[in-house]
């Protein structure tokens, strides 16, 4: 997992600290990097939330082809949307709240135990343990609550 | 190529033709499919248009890491915004031409176009030759403006 968030960090880097990069994305308008975020959640939601979870929860039948491809999208999806929280863009409506400015390592811990939750996920579909895949799916869900809780504002 | 579209193909069909899993998807709206659809569409642009073209235009460092990261991330979107596409959002404000609906044959034949080039650059990011990778790049910025020339109304 920290070579997950090195990775994502590494991103960050990338847009904050490279010279040219800089060049390159500072173009990127504050609105355009919020709604580029907010487009990786929405996709995480539809894979997540209107498969996955309805998975987990017995709503939808198993089927275990669907489930490893949308875990393999959720994870992939998983590290888009953290470059997007830059400091020009905490003006910008959006849902994102005051803490995820304010508390940078609490936002981070909280991003670094999503994508740990859905590496293990996409690790179980590579197997057939249908019931450890379900409860994992639990598991991202709480995690994706607990970040709500202190990043999002109520829906 | 064809595996690929048959897996797209086979999300369609759990879409529409498997009873259960209309019940659970039926619960989306077409302005949610629309706003899904577009979703990936503007994170394709964010790491295609907002990096790898650039990379390939000379315009920021080649950055071989990057370079492959952003290419499975393309990869993976590429595979996302297909399914929302469907006759129920045929009058849902969009960018979409008429001819997405008219023309299915031809749509799909872009869109496994569009795919089959994305492979390609993920197998050429495994290797080293910058040279193929660039050049595949541009490739894929063809395939999108091929598509876009008749799917997707002139922005």
């Amino acid at each position: 997992m920290k070579k997950r968030f090195a990775h994502i960090a590494a991103g960050l880097a990338f847009v904050l600290a490279s010279g040219i990069a800089i060049n390159a994305y500072s173009q990127v308008k504050p609105e355009t990097l919020v709604k580029q975020r907010q487009s990786a959640m929405n996709l995480q939601g539809k894979y997540f939330y209107g498969h996955l979870r309805l998975t987990a929860q017995g709503k939808v039948p198993y089927d275990a082809k669907m489930v490893a491809r949308n875990a393999a999208y959720l994870d992939a999806l998983a590290g888009m949307p953290w470059d997007g929280f830059t400091a020009a863009t905490k003006d910008v409506k959006s849902a994102a709240t005051p803490a995820v400015f304010s508390e940078p390592a609490k936002f981070k811990d909280a991003v670094d135990h999503f994508l740990a939750e859905t590496a293990k996920l996409v690790a179980l579909t590579k197997g057939t343990d249908e019931a450890a895949i379900k409860a994992q799916i639990l598991a991202i869900d709480k995690s994706c609550g607990g970040c709500h809780d202190t990043f999002r504002e109520r829906q």
